[in-house]
Formats: structure tokens, C-alpha cells, sequence
């Protein structure tokens, strides 16, 4: 199994500190050794780095560690192999292009025996369920919406459809990105928490380091954190319900309507 | 304008000596500092490594100078702007899935006024004419085979006939490969050295730095670099003709057959 990281926030933050704690887990206080990657949104733009050697001792990961990037949206994957060999190509998190944007995608779980049209658009490069199953939603997305990118609202049902199917097959644990919408959706494991004003100190589980974000940050900022464990020890992580989809803007989920055809 | 650099060997190889001199193009021995990215084909996986930053100052790049990554097909390129912000979605190489493959392309020249289909299905998300330019040959290759990879022998046909269409309009010096097959493509601009045994020393023109290839390759190395301008002044560097498009296999180019319907 694998381990989710994701950011969230409506204004430019860096990750050091979350990327921090969660890199211990590749290898320190975890064992999900089999290669990392993170993609950062910086306007339509998107950035990956990834390696498959170990996040505590990759020498990427250590660039990641100490290069401030800012970004709204970030998502990033530790891996522990069930499908697929170590490599690049079954890294996560994978990207791909639909309507004028590119789409990132990171899972945790395992969604066997997912199949893909032969006339499909999407089709994996490597070998692992994962890749295959993000290709099933952007195929479904386009098939869907064909020229282009439909409203948030729009794009909640038909990601919320498409991925009861998917997660009927096993758990099913993702974030979703195209740098506007941010989808976080939960089978089994899947915690969250909203960070804004009154800001206090916070403390990584996996790391003895703390950091008070009152000093770092202004009144109107608010980043959401989403996580497959939670990463600090101090704070009001919020667990995600079984087959719960959350769509996150500026810093927080927001409420969307019950499901209806689109 | 731009510069490109490539790489493509019969085996994994590191681009470090080459990059050094590359990236001195970008704030140091010329001006090229509006960005710069670099692709590494892994196997099927492909890892890009971009700054929006001058490539002699970028922390990124300061990592690709130090960390060998061994690839048979690499895509480098320094940006300075003309059209298009500065920003990470405007910088090169683009990256884009096409049946079960990752292609990655670089561009220098301009090439004003490509158009794609409303219904086109790669569309750039940034604002280069670059971009779009190669989201039509990719359009074109999708369209002319929709369900699978064709041969490289038939690729090559098709790169060709929509690679003449839209040089029509400029310079469109480009690099692009998935890793298996490596184009290159000459408007104005762009040489090529298959450094093979006997392995001699190299000379950058751009830094003062030597390697001796002899201490470092087996004698069944072949390597061919191709770039805007030559990078070492004492190897025998040839000058592509204008419209000439090249297919490099195993470190050397090909011969392909005259075009012919596909």
C-alpha cells in the first residue's frame, strides 16, 4: 500500500514542512520505500518530481525538502509496490492532458481488474492498476465532455459516478487534481484538516519538529491538508467517510449538491 | 529563441558533461534565461525536470548538474522567451500521452498561427505556439492511427507530412521522442555528433572542462548528441540540412525510406 499527501489553499504556500514529516515515511517511520513523486500546479503549469529510490534518501526528495515551492495545488504519493515493478513509469503521482489541463492523480489501495475500451484515448504507460484506473476517469470525463472542461459542479458528478464504479472493485483512496479542482476521495483511509486563522503551533508525528504558523503566515490564508495518516499530533485532523468525495477550493471542502444527472 | 539539446544511446547513459555546457547558455556564456527543462526517458516512464529560473542559477538545474540519471533518450531545452509569459506551463519540453506512451517535445523557432480542430483532443494548456504546434502533430499521428503505436518506419511518414505543414509558417527546429523512437528536426538551426569508439577526449565550448570518454564508455557505447549549437570544439559536429527530419536509434540516425503514403 501506499501513502497520500495532498495540499490545498487559495493562497501560494510551500509544502516543506508536510512534505517533511510525510518523506520520513518512505523509508524511517514507515516503509514505503518503493519510490515517491509530488506535482505542483503554479498557475496552469504543473511540475513532478519523482524517484523511485526511497523519499528518505533521494537526493530529488532532498531538493523538494529545501526548495521552496509555492502552489494552490500539490499532490504527493510515497509507494510501497502491490502492482507493478519499482520504476518510473508506475511512480505516481501520473499526469496526463484533458481539455486545456493537466490532470494529476496519486492512489492508495488497490482497484484490480479495471478495463479500458480498446478505442480509449487514455491508456497506461506502466503496469500498475492505479495508472490504469485515472485512465478510466479521464476517459469518462472526456467521453462525458467531450470540448471542454464543464463547471466544478459539472465535473463533481461525473468524477462522483465514474468513481462508484471503480471503487466498487477494492479501496480505492485518491486525489485528483487538474490545478482548479481538487478531489479527495476515500474508501478506507483518508483524513483531513483545514489550517487558518487563529494559527498556533504544529508538531509532525514522524518528525520531533514544530512549526508556528502564526509567524509564517497572514490572517486571510487557509490551506487544507489531506492525508492518508494524519501527519501532525496536535491538530483537528477530520476522518473522511467511507466512498466520501470531497471537493476542495481555496482551502476547504465545499458542499456540493446531491448527485444528479449532468 | 531557444536552444535545444538531445541525447540517444544504445545504452543508459548520463548527459551530466553535456548539461554543464548546455546550461552555462542559460546566464552565463548567452542569454537563454527564461526557463529551461530537461526529459529523461526511463524505460517507458519519462521524468521532466523544469525551472522557470536561468538554467546556471536554477537549484533545480544545479541538481540535474550533480545527480546522474542514465537514459537512452533525453530532451533538453534553455527558453528565451518570445511569445508565451515566463512561467512553468510555457516552458519546454511538453509533455503528452499518446497510446501507451509518453512524448516529449522541444521547440526552437517560432511557428505563428497553428491551428487545432474545435474538437482537437490535445490542446495546450499554456500559451507557446510551441505547444500547440506539437499538440497538432500529435493530433495529426492520433488521427492517422488512432488505436495503436504505428512503426517507426510508418511514424516517421507521418512526422514528416505534418512536421512540412507547419514549418511552412517558420523556424521549426524540434526534438521529440517517446522513448523509443527520437526526431529531429531541422529549419535553420541544429547539429549532430555520434561520439563512438575509439572514444577520444571532449572539450566544452562553454566552460573550460575535459573528459576523457576513453576512461569512461565500453567500446560498444555509441551516443549521439544533437543540439542548436555544438557543444564541444573539437569533435566533428554536422550541420542538419534545412528540412531535413532525423530518426536516431541506438545512438546514430537512421536512413529512412522516401516518404510514401502511410
Amino acid at each position: 500500500m501506499c501513502q497520500l499527501l495532498g495540499m490545498n489553499c487559495n493562497n501560494p504556500t510551500d509544502i516543506l514542512f508536510s512534505f517533511q514529516g510525510f518523506c520520513a515515511r518512505g523509508g524511517k517511520t514507515d516503509c514505503h520505500q518503493d519510490g515517491w513523486g509530488i506535482a505542483f500546479f503554479e498557475g496552469a503549469g504543473c511540475r513532478v518530481f519523482m524517484d523511485h529510490n526511497p523519499s528518505i534518501s533521494s537526493p530529488v526528495a532532498e531538493l523538494v525538502r529545501n526548495f521552496p515551492i509555492h502552489s494552490t495545488h500539490v499532490i504527493a504519493h510515497i509507494r510501497k509496490a502491490s502492482v507493478g515493478g519499482i520504476s518510473i513509469e508506475n511512480s505516481h503521482p501520473f499526469t496526463r492532458q484533458l481539455w486545456n489541463r493537466y490532470w494529476v492523480f496519486a492512489h492508495n489501495g488497490d482497484v484490480p481488474g479495471v478495463e479500458l475500451e480498446k478505442d480509449s484515448f487514455f491508456k497506461p504507460v506502466g503496469q500498475t492498476d492505479s495508472e490504469t484506473a485515472f485512465c478510466a476517469i479521464l476517459e469518462a470525463l472526456r467521453r462525458k465532455f467531450p470540448i471542454k472542461r464543464p463547471s466544478n459542479q459539472q465535473l463533481y458528478g461525473a468524477v462522483q459516478e465514474i468513481t462508484r464504479t471503480i471503487a466498487a472493485r477494492g479501496a480505492f483512496n485518491y486525489l485528483l487534481s487538474d490545478g482548479e479542482a481538487f478531489f479527495a476521495h476515500c474508501s478506507t483511509n483518508l483524513f483531513y484538516l483545514v489550517r487558518q486563522a487563529p494559527f498556533a503551533a504544529a508538531h509532525l508525528v514522524d518528525e520531533d519538529i514544530s512549526v508556528d504558523f502564526k509567524e509564517i503566515t497572514s490572517p486571510s490564508d487557509r490551506v487544507a491538508l489531506i492525508a492518508t495518516v494524519p501527519l501532525t499530533d496536535n491538530e483537528p485532523w477530520t476522518q473522511m467517510k467511507a466512498g466520501e468525495l470531497l471537493l476542495f477550493q481555496d482551502g476547504m471542502p465545499v458542499t456540493m449538491p446531491a448527485r444528479e444527472a449532468v
